[in-house]
């Protein structure tokens, strides 16, 4: 397996001004390529910076350098380069001529700092760049091969996906394929997943399991095949006993696609409306679904019921449940929904009522505590949960578990 | 001035699957304390990557590790570090006792995996986490610091703002610090801002002018002073003059906080309630505001009006106007204001009805057109702007127009 490492250069990436994006995309961009990515490091713009990041990374095969390729003095790459493997920087009098024809046409004035630009370390090739004035390098020594670019994502990119790409292409880097399967679990931990899979015959793919913020925890199958593997076949019968497991100990999953978008597309495909009466969520059950592009066939309206008042006057919550109960109960939750059925005449209704806090907390009706009204057609029912966390990630987990509640119900009675 | 490093532990970096931003925030960290950040790297789980990163970056006076705590056995930096130092890793009872509390209190099932949290290199000492269940680790090795934190950011980030702080601080470590104003500004373009301020004295503080996708202009204004210089007092004559020039540059120019976050704050501080009649936001700008605690304090609720029957149902839109003008129209923004204020009888009442795409545009109402309906206390009126983007995009800086058009009209009848 061919090793690959990322030097991002920059002291801004130091400085924490800039975040660097480069490095991920292109640990992607290899990771779907069989070649395993061994260093993502960063230098600062001195020559001595980079060329300790390139020392540590020369046991890869291919090394990708991106930034300190502009046209000002911070900009050291092809210096650093230069004296790292030990060859000259000249001036490349063809790239001198195109430099300055980018200038004329777009009417830039060019300055002398402009002209570095044309140096090249002495055996070296230059990139293409069609979005820049910066050209890459590519340098090949014996087989251990160096690629400069540019810093700026929208220049590097693109030079990624054409030259790069062709030139590894043409020697024969990329021998291997991954196949990456992920699947999102939820209402469990990591490490009950990991125990879960304990003994799990995996045969020799490789495993990891990932705690997602947002709630849930990621299972990845992955593995690398030959180019010409028809891997949909080979990896179906494992992948099947995979999921036989979260069946069997009754684990919600999906595919590796937002909730919002998986219930989205249930609905559409169902034909099916929903609106919600929100009170804890303020209005994030509804918004984070019409992110969704052609929402308004699966949505009408929503309320956001947030007071007592709204409750009662719009949702037909009586006062006596409100005073018996507190607005945070079993019997609130099941009266809004049907409010909001009679409101909006969705074939889905939700509500959901709950304490978000910081504030509001007691020993009876801690922080996190929501109780769900779902009303399915004419199927009732009220659910109960206690989240943990602060306001906004309740928030977020009990948009995660009505939107979840929602396809396990489908998905029980289609079984 | 010290030095620093930081270590990100992961092969799902490595891989692509998980973007990087603790390094980040961490450099952003250091930045603002005068530590000089040499080194960012990445390890993958394997204790020798851990172990040659660590060499890598053994010159630094501080070495952050983060990742490869956790539970499974993919979290090896405990035995990594415990490699690199030379010291044994030994299990501390105290901190199982009190991983073992927080399972039992979560009603989580402990798991044998979970135990190898307890353990520690000898000579080290356990940070507090309190957002999960790894203890981070500190160890001083003859005035040279490692911090072995978490992964998950909303893990490790408390974590550096209590006790990597206290401890850094206390060892002396912190000699300069960064002051950094950020304004953001709306509705003015980067190099507009840029110009603006071209023959404006900074005296020798460095200035830097940055566009946020989210579509405000940021102007950061810094400069490092000693630890004990009160620099409130010392740069309050420089700062008055730049908001001088946003004032009368009729700029509309907030803090460094969310738009939500400074709306909410001022209509907690005067007392005032608002209501929503959201259709082409769907619920997101009620949902973004109520991310605040304390909010019932300014909302009673919200109306999602998504279909032209809700509109009518609810909002009292007429028949007529859906059909004479159409839904995305000045009058049946007006209509669906009037309507808001009747429902939920609050200060402010604000309608949205726009095209979000990618579907539904053409030529006389383009994908982006938005209408506005303000109804605060008795004054009405309707504003119209075209937004440029994606469907998210959009609807995002709806959200941020209606927040600052409120903001805007109270700072108008202010002065």
């Amino acid at each position: 397996m061919k090793k690959a490492s990322v030097i991002s250069i920059g002291t801004e990436i130091l400085r924490g001004y800039t975040l660097d994006t480069n490095s991920n995309y292109i640990a992607k961009w290899f990771e779907g390529r069989g070649i395993k990515l061994e260093h993502i490091t960063t230098a600062d713009d001195s020559i001595d910076s980079i060329v300790q990041a390139l020392k540590f990374c020369s046991k890869s095969d291919i090394i990708v350098l991106t930034g300190g390729l502009g046209p000002t003095k911070d900009d050291l790459t092809r210096e650093a380069f230069s004296k790292f493997i030990g060859k000259k920087l000249i001036q490349d009098k063809i790239i001198l001529t195109k430099i300055e024809q980018i200038f004329k046409r777009n009417n830039w004035v060019m300055s002398e700092s402009n002209i570095s630009q044309s140096y090249i370390v002495e055996g070296g090739e230059f990139i293409d760049n069609p979005n820049g004035t910066a050209p890459g390098i590519f340098f090949n020594d014996n087989n251990k091969l160096f690629f400069l670019l540019p810093g700026p994502p929208r220049e590097n990119i693109p030079m990624i996906n054409s030259s790069v790409n062709t030139i590894l292409s043409n020697l024969n880097m990329f021998q291997k394929i991954l196949f990456n399967k992920v699947y999102r679990l939820y209402n469990v931990g990591e490490s009950n997943v990991a125990d879960i899979f304990k003994n799990f015959n995996f045969e020799d793919y490789e495993i990891g399991y990932y705690f997602d913020q947002n709630g849930w925890v990621e299972i990845h199958i992955s593995k690398y095949f030959n180019k010409n593997d028809n891997f949909d076949i080979i990896t179906k019968s494992l992948l099947d006993k995979v999921k036989e497991v979260f069946d069997s100990e009754n684990i919600f999953w999906t595919e590796d696609i937002n909730l919002n978008e998986i219930l989205f597309s249930f609905l559409d495909k169902q034909k099916l409306s929903i609106s919600f009466g929100e009170s804890i969520t303020g209005g994030n059950l509804s918004g984070n679904l019409i992110l969704n592009a052609g929402s308004s066939r699966i949505t009408n309206g929503s309320i956001v019921a947030y007071s007592n008042d709204i409750k009662r006057k719009y949702l037909s919550v009586s006062e006596d449940s409100l005073k018996r109960f507190g607005a945070v109960s079993e019997e609130v939750a099941k009266e809004m929904v049907i409010g909001v059925k009679k409101m909006f005449n969705s074939n889905i209704s939700v509500s959901v009522t709950g304490i978000a806090g910081p504030d509001g907390g007691s020993e009876l009706k801690p922080i996190g505590l929501v109780y769900f009204g779902f009303l399915i057609e004419d199927i009732l029912f009220v659910k109960k949960e206690r989240f943990i966390g602060n306001r906004e990630r309740i928030i977020k987990r009990v948009n995660n578990y009505v939107y979840c509640e929602i396809l396990k119900y489908y998905h029980s009675i289609r079984n």
